[in-house]
This record gives structure tokens, sequence and C-alpha cells, in this order.
């Protein structure tokens, strides 16, 4: 059953059936648990890809946790669970570990749908504080006695989310065991630097050096930095408490116990402060300081890459790499706003923490004092760049779909009803790969359209999204731009970007039986699957719509002439472009058969992102095949 | 063009043209100034209601603001602008203030849609900090020289997108002018806690009075004292730091220059304290204690009643009370859950700051441990519902529809995802009346639509909505339950709750011509549009759909065998119900003349709700004509 059985001597692991396996064992086993759970995931991540590094750092706090811990009835909720690994494999999920990402099998982060031992599906930051107080709550109102601990990284509490949960439970005190997992660095090296600040404080000798390590740390640190060291206390009074060994720890400020830091990678020092911090009546902190990537030495040395990796070499550390010869959409806008911003001074650039991820770092190198990473607070940053744009700054906030989530109400009201120049790029829009459910980009056409002022374009190509950008930051206005994770099927243009008209579409192919009407990353499929049509003898006609908002009415109103009006998108069908485009035939009061082709009224779990788009029905084949079967009923 | 003379007394504010015109005035003309601003607040929201306890409450702040500031040049940001009465009266709007909260009249916010001197649309909490943020950004990049101020209260402050922004700023520092007004009260008087205690502290003589205060306080206190207690620092350290003379002011430990508190009402301290302000090149906290409903003795002492109000007798201070007889959609739901509650221990309640407006104050008295007000944090409050879920308890959150936007995400992926047994009722849902385009609830039915898992169900009566939660808690898992602003068409019944099967609507009316396929709000106006038709010979049957997700796709099948199927919603077409049915049509491949009716893709502006849904067609009137024009083409 086990991947990899380190030669052939016998792990422990594999004979663990639960984790309260785990209580019988003594320090120094649990210490060979960790080891053995470490070379599992290296084994495994160097396979399937995954979050390495931060499950490296979490391996024996966890094994701390449930050798502690009497689960499934006490309850681990888990902030941003892809530092959890450990937990699956402690939890029954040894066997299947090796399907870690893959379709069909075990999720990269904590689900509930998966194992009781998942009390949350852990994806989106900062949420932990919240559920486990509401755990606590609903224990203390109906007279529960279970454990509650919620295991939250160094960046995770500084979001906004988060600083409202801890209000909360500074006032209500449950009994609550709060792990504050602080690894110095979160996912880039800016974000979580109090921490790092703290471990410079423990180290240092004298009041003196304390204090100048202490202000230094509050020149050079980014916005997580300062926010874990609002959330702590400020940084003045943070100096005094720190100075004063009696109060040692900040978030004894909250009236949350918190008890003294402890070495993350020690299980004895761990179980036993854990022990204590279950024995108080009321909310604790065990502040855990851990080293990301933990234990293998290439995730160490370069804990960003291996924060989310793809399958990788397990001796040399070497990530195998993309096979894509064009750019990604990523690429492809961070290049492109580029070329805006040298034409431009008024471009100013914003991320959520996601400046690699987003496409950003150019930019953030080239135009540094024009780029903004707020850390993890999306909320804000849609506020921030309401207000760059009142005054008179030309704002371009790149964002996953999944998080932008975070901020429909900032888009709403703060950006889109006083039309503001803002410009709200979504990437990794439709279905994401392996991160699964929890980053599921299948919603952002559907809260996009609803909003009044908002115009929205779907670019299908690398020239389109630098078009897209261009149209956006010339037009004014609030827009928002989606694009998918992958490789644009061209390379990125040399000449200037053009300017595109409101909900004018592009017609690619013509054709008289059937009218293919796709946006954004279905234009491709579309095509080819015009291809197969052709090989039966129906001849389709492919539309790229561009605009998902407006809408080209013109377009779908001359698609009506055909036997079959076809809508494809990269996006749940409630809100999307096709029910958009049903209402447009409806106004026009066109009768015409119609099908609206997009992802399914379900939560899409993990897998590689072109066999789920298949399995959807929205590859080439998936389209053709609808097409045929639709026409099939119509011609009988 | 004054609305209120003082009988034959010529007013300074007459004759002001600009908010420039203050800076010859004395600090005694001003005084006069902010009286005579009060005495027309009070008069014009006596006729109109309004806002009127902060706007009071902030008048002197305002107008010491316009004396030191050069606007629109300078910028004031304001948090929750419903405290900027004085502000639009300053700013050449006194001669149409009369018209406030009006159709076609001037807003009860800041918009920027109505004035230069308007930065922003005000409506939603805890956004002014970032928008702020984003002006000096802005500036800074671009070489402006303006200055820039935002007025925030103690509750907004505590909310997450709040705290977001004192973290970014706290770190880049940029010149900027925070005025914390600070009421102690908010809209509720547990609110804002903080403050009061902070009165209480500077009134005590001795350190142990003090000391004891602080802790009584702390006792007793909701969750926003905490809030705004964390946000200024914890508790202990608060302590330390009010202790100490030298350092009077906790928002220095944020790094961020804070002067020490002003008297909210007195001109001539407020403008040195403001000048000193203006003049600190970094981020400055000016707090002003002020009270909320000053100057007006029935606001002072229910600064509650006051907070949002109607029409009262400006004598007496006496509310006229509503005409209808039957309950409001909010009552009808209290009350609902109130049964509930009686015979399910599990049930518990959630609110974000709205224990009245959402109606749970019977709640909340009845079963004080199941019930949680964790003030002005949307998105914390639905990660604890999730979390109350995932520990046994069916908690019921209630909220109005346009702050539910706040926390999207959360009923995403931490409600739908895992399946939580929670129940967000959201109130307000559709057009909201005189609190206009920030408040507006017309996406609720696109953004709950979207959602995998979720079931929603839009009620159309008290007994409907009694049926609608008593179907909630009885099937589990995750549940909208939208209702309209207003009063329901039916009493409350006495008989017990009935359990609806899911995607089963109801059909009110048989009628062979048209189907009109209305959901909440919108089945009176249908029956009564119904009525109409039958006058002109036209036979419509009318169907109550219950639900919007799942649709009832036998009944909208059904609907297909009329000449022409309508679909009526109180919301924005683009992803609402009648989307929806047309995405059903399609897949049963029925081709059919439809005609979908809701609300149009803008930002409904104030106005008194019936008017403004007559103006979009959504009365009965508005229905038949729309259904007699559309016949009347198909029978052309």
């Amino acid at each position: 059953m086990a991947q990899d059985k380190q030669g052939e001597i016998p792990r422990i692991i594999d004979a663990i059936q639960s984790p309260r396996d785990l209580h019988a064992l003594t320090d120094d086993e649990l210490a060979l648990v960790a080891s053995e759970i470490r070379a599992q995931i290296i084994d495994t991540a160097s396979h399937t890809g995954g979050h390495v590094a931060s499950s490296l750092g979490a391996v024996e706090t966890i094994v701390a946790l449930h050798a502690e811990l009497d689960c499934p009835h006490d309850r681990i909720v888990y902030d941003v669970g892809h530092q959890a690994y450990a937990h699956k494999i402690l939890t029954g999920r040894l066997a299947r570990f090796d399907t870690l990402r893959q379709k069909d099998g075990i999720s990269g982060f904590p689900t509930p749908l998966e194992s009781p031992y998942d009390v949350h599906p852990s994806g989106h930051a900062s949420d932990a504080l919240s559920v486990a107080l509401g755990l606590a709550k609903a224990r203390d109102a109906m007279g529960g006695n279970e454990n509650i601990v919620t295991v939250i990284g160094d960046a995770s509490i500084s979001g906004g989310m988060a600083f409202e949960a801890l209000n909360e439970i500074a006032q209500e005190r449950p009994r609550l065991v709060i792990v504050l997992n602080d690894n110095g660095m979160s996912i880039a090296p800016n974000v979580g630097g109090l921490s790092q600040h703290f471990r410079e404080l423990r180290a240092s000798s004298t009041y003196r050096t304390r204090r100048r390590s202490l202000l230094n740390a509050l020149a050079d640190k980014g916005p997580a930095a300062d926010a874990a060291l609002v959330m702590m206390n400020g940084m003045r009074v943070a100096a005094k408490n720190i100075l004063l060994p009696s109060t040692s720890m900040v978030f004894e400020s909250l009236g949350i116990t918190c008890l003294s830091p402890v070495d993350g990678h020690d299980i004895s020092a761990l179980r036993r402060v854990l022990r204590e911090a279950l024995a108080i009546n009321g909310p604790t902190i065990v502040h855990v300081t851990t080293r990301k990537g933990a234990g293998y030495e290439p995730a160490e040395r370069t804990p960003e890459l291996f924060h989310g990796v793809g399958p990788f070499d397990k001796e040399t550390g070497e990530v195998a790499k993309s096979a894509s010869s064009t750019p990604t959409f990523t690429e492809a806008f961070g290049e492109a706003l580029l070329r805006e911003a040298r034409a431009d001074k008024r471009v100013m650039a914003i991320t959520a923490a996601m400046k690699e991820g987003t496409g950003l770092a150019p930019f953030a190198a080239e135009f540094p004092r024009r780029f903004t990473d707020v850390g993890i607070s999306e909320e804000h940053a849609l506020g921030l760049a309401a207000g760059m744009a009142a005054g008179g700054a030309k704002p371009v906030m790149a964002i996953y779909s999944t998080f932008l989530q975070r901020a429909i109400d900032q888009l709403t009201i703060d950006i889109a009803l006083p039309q503001s120049d803002v410009v709200v790029c979504i990437d990794r829009a439709g279905i994401v790969g392996q991160d699964g459910a929890t980053h599921l980009g299948a919603f952002d056409l559907s809260y996009t359209r609803m909003i009044p002022n908002l115009r929205v374009i779907a670019p299908s190509s690398a020239a389109a999204t630098a078009d897209a950008l261009h149209t956006a930051l010339t037009l004014g206005g609030p827009f928002a731009i989606r694009y998918p994770k992958g490789s644009c099927p061209d390379e990125m243009p040399e000449m200037p970007s053009q300017t595109w008209e409101p909900g004018v579409s592009e017609l690619l192919r013509t054709g008289d039986d059937v009218a293919l009407l796709a946006i954004g990353s279905m234009v491709q499929p579309a095509l080819k699957a015009a291809d197969l049509l052709a090989e039966e003898g129906i001849s389709a006609c492919v539309v790229d719509l561009r605009w998902a908002k407006p809408l080209d009415r013109a377009a779908i109103t001359a698609a009506a002439e055909t036997k079959l009006v076809v809508t494809i998108e990269e996006g749940v069908l409630a809100g999307g472009v096709g029910e958009g485009a049903l209402d447009i035939l409806a106004q026009e009061r066109l009768q015409v058969p119609t099908l609206t082709l997009g992802l399914p009224d379900a939560f899409v779990r993990h897998g590689v992102r072109g066999d789920l788009l298949a399995d959807c029905g929205l590859d080439a084949e998936g389209i053709a095949r609808s097409v045929r079967e639709r026409l099939g009923i119509i011609s009988n």
C-alpha cells in the first residue's frame, strides 16, 4: 500500500489505522512517524505536484495535535488547508495518498466530503477562526465537551475576516485553541515578516538591540508584517510588551492567553504546550515557529517555488518545465500591462498577495512606486482601487476568480456604482485544475454580468488579452477582464493593441446549420468542434463573443438564422453568457432552438484542467457531440 | 429657498454659495451656521424621514472640516455617508434639501453622481479608509497636493475591510487625516461601547476608579466594543496606555499619530485640532467625541429610533406609525424563527449589527445564549454560521440583501461547498426605497442562483415565509430565503408551518392565454395583473414559483402550453429566475414566446418603494401593460 517504503524498512505509518494509534507512541516514535510522513509527502508530491513547502513545515505540529487530541470527536480546523497533508496521511488516507490532487483522487485540501476528520473545506484564507468559533459556540450551547483547535498561518491571520473573528473570540472567550503556524514566510518572503522579527527579538540579547531590530522590522517588512503587527497590537505597544519579560506575548493583550513560542519541529515541546493549552478554559494561542519546507533542502532553499509546485525531481528538486511554447494568459496580461504602463503613468497595479501568480512581478520590478501588494486583503484591494481612480489614476487589480468572490460587494458598490476607472483582471477563471473545488473560478461571469455599469470581456488569445486591457484603459469606467489558467493559442503580438467597440463580437468562421457563440477559453474548442462537425457535413459558424457584457445583440440575432444557436462558456450556466443570449433572443421575439453549454451546477473537483473540461463536455469533441445530438432531435 | 426660516431671522446658510464661504467666518458665526444646519436637518427630516441622529452628531465636525479645507480640491471621504447631511447643505444642496431621499431628489448618502464635493458613494460600512488611502496613493504617485480626510464612525472602523486598510496605512504612511467620529453609540447602544468607556475613563478621577471602569467595560459591552478595542489595541494594553498620561491614545501604537480627543460639538476646538492634523506629513487620527442626535432632545434620548427614521412630529419627536395592519416580512420571519427555536434548541440566530432591522430582537430576548450579534462583520458572520453547523447546530443568519454582498464568498465556499445546514435569510431583497442605490437589493437572486448546492426560496406571504423557514430547517443543507422590505399580504398564520417539496411551485390561478410565473414579492402584483388582463378578455394563469433554485421544471414546461410565458421577479434579469426559466425551456426544446420582467440593469435610486417598482414596470398595471404589448405583437 505504501508508495515509498524507504527500502525494506517497515514503516510505522503503514500500521496506523486511526490517529488514535498515535496515543500509544513515545515522542521518539512520533518523531519517526513525522519523518516517514515527510518522506511520503516529498515522494508523492514529486509525482503529483502540490503544496509541498507548507505541508512539510506543519508535519510535526499535526503529529503532535493528533497525539494529544481524540479526533474525530475533537475537531481540527485548518486555515488554508494545503498545509494539512500530514493530517490526510494520519487519518486513513495514506493508501490513497498517491492520488493526491488527481482526478477522482484525494483533494489537496481538507474537505468534509472526503473524511469525517476534515471539519471544513479549507481553501480560502482567514476563515478558520470564524469556523472554530462557530464550533465552540455550538458546543457550548448544546453541552458538548470536545476540544476545538484551529491551525492558522501568520499571513492568513492578517485578513479582515480573521480580525473580525478574533474580535468576537476575545469577547466571547470560548474554550478554543488557536495554533498560530508562524513560518515567517507565508507564500512570499515579505509576508509574515513579523514572525521573523519576533524570532530576531527572541535571539537578541539586550534591550537596545531588541529595540533596534524592532524598528528595523517596522521599516522593512511588507503589509502582512504590519497586518500581523496590528493584529497582535500596534508596533510601539508590541515593543513594550515584548520588552517586558512578564508579558512576552502580545496576544495576551487581547485577553487571549498566549503560550510561549515553541519550536514547531520539536514533538516533545509541541505536545507539552498543546497539553497546557487544552487545559485552559478559554481561548488560547499556541505560537508555533516552523520552517516552510522543513526537512527538504530544495524546499527550504526556495520555499516560494515549492509553495504550490508541479512535479519535480525528488533528488535535485528540479521542477518540470511547462511544455507550452506560447505564453500563459497570465504572462500575456503581465506583458500587456507593462506596455500600457510605459505609455501612461496613471496606470497602477494592485495584487492581494499574488504578485507572481497574477503575472505582476515584471510590473512591480519596473514600476515599484505604482505597484501595491495589500496582502490577503481582497476587500481592501478593491476599495483602494476605487480611491486611486477617484484620485485620477488608472488602477488595474489582478486577482484570481475564486478570490474576487471575497470582494463582489466592493466591485459593485465601490467601483461599478460610481463608474470608477478600475480594471479588474480575473485570472484562473473557469476550471483551475488540481486545486479543485475551493479554487473553482466558475462563477465570475455570473457575478460580473449582474453588476450594472460593469463591462466584461473574456479574451480568447494573447493578442485579445492585450486588446482587452487596452480597450478597458482607453474607454475608462469599470471593466472586468477574465481569462483562464493555461496557455494562449498564440504568441504575444508585437503590434500595438486595438480598442474594441463595446459589445461587438468577431465572426471567425461562417456556416449555415449551426451558430457556435463561444467566449474566452471556449473559442478554440469551438473552432475545432466546427472542424469536426464539418467532417459530418454540418456547417457551423463560429463567433468569438469577446464581450460577456454587453453581449452582442446583433450577432446573437443573426445566429438565430441558423437551425441551432449554441452558446459555449467556461462558467456555470446560471447567470452566464448563455442565459443572457437566451434573454436577448426572447427580447427580439426569436423562437429558435438553442443549446447552452457551460460548467455544471456543481463544485467541480480537482484533476487536470483538460480532463475536467472534457468531463464537462467543453472540449471540441464534447461540443460537437452536444450539437450533433441536439441537431438529431431537431431533424428527426 | 430655505425650508425653515426660523421666523423672519435671515440665515447665514442661505447666503453660502460654496463651502469656501466658511473660510471668512468667525468661530461664533460657524457655530451659528451649525445651529442653522441642525434646525434645517430636523425640519426636513421630520417630513422626509432620514438618518437624523448620525447627521445631527456630525454637524460641527463637518462645518469645521469645510472651514479648514478647500473642497472640492481637498477631498472628504465619508464612511457610511448618512452622517453627511450637513455636508450636503454646505455644498450647494440647501435649496434642494427638502427633496432628501425623495424620488428624483437628493440622495441620503454622498454620491459623486450628485456633486463634485461627494468623492465616493458611501453606503456600506468600513470602506472609507481604503478609498482614502487610494486617493492618497494616487496623489502621491502623480504629484498632487490636496488634503485627504476621511470621517469614519467607531462601529465602522471595526469591520474587517477597515482593519485591512489601517494595516496598509500604518505601513505606507501617506499624508491623510482620519477623523474618528466616536459617538459611543453607533446604531445600537452596545455598539461602540469602547468610546463610552473611554469617556468614563477620562471623567474618572483616580487610577483605581479608572481600572475598575475599564474592567466593567470589558465585561458588559458588545462585540463592537471589543472590535474597536482590538483595533485600537487589546484591553490590557489599552489600559496601560490610557493610564499613562503621556500615551493617552492607543492609535499611536499603530505608528499613526493620534491627536487628543476633542469635543465634536466645539467648533473652535475642532478647527484647532484639524489644523494641527493637516500639518502633519503622515497619517493622523483625529478622535472626535460626539453625541448621536446632538441638539435634538428626542434624538438624543432615543438615538436608535432616530438612526434611520420615517417622518416624525418635530415638536414631540413622535414618529408616524405605519399604516399597514399586516406584519412586515421582517416581522413574519422573526415570529417564524421564534416558533422554530422553541421547537428545536439547535436553532441559533446571527446578525451583523442589525438585530432590530432584521427582526431578531424577540429571538435575542427569548434565547440570548443562542443569539449572536457579530457587529459589522458580515464575512465572519457566515464563517461563524458554517462552524456552528459543523458543530451540529442549525444557525439562521438574517441579513440585508445588499450587505450579504460582503459575504458571497463565504456563502459559496464555507457554506454551500460543504453543504452546511445554514439558513441565510435575506431581508430588504429588491427595491429598498429611500436609502437608494447603495442599499439596492437587486442582485441576490443572481448571486444565490449561481452557487451550487444552495437552495433558494422567495416567499410571497407571511405564511409562506414561515413555511420557507420551516422547510429549510427541516430539510437541512444550505438555504437562502429572500423577502422584500414591506408588508405581507396576510396575517401570520396560527397553524403549524408546512414543509415544501424542493422545486415545486404553487398554481394560484388557471388561464390559457398567458402564464405569469411570479416569485416572492411579485406574486401579488401578478395576481392583480391577471385581474386586469381578464377584464380585457386575456386569460392568465398565475404561478407562485416559490423556489428560485431549483426552479420548477414541470411548471415552466406546462407554462409553454400558453401563448406567452412571462417571468416576474424583483431582481435584475442577468442571472435571475427569468433567465433560468428560459434555459429550462431551451433544455426542454420548447420554442415559445417569452417575456422576462425584472429590475433594470442599473442602480435604482432612492424614492418610495411602490413608486420605484411602478417605474420599473413591476406593479400590476406595468405587468399587464407589458403582457398586452407582447401579446399584441404575437397576434398581429
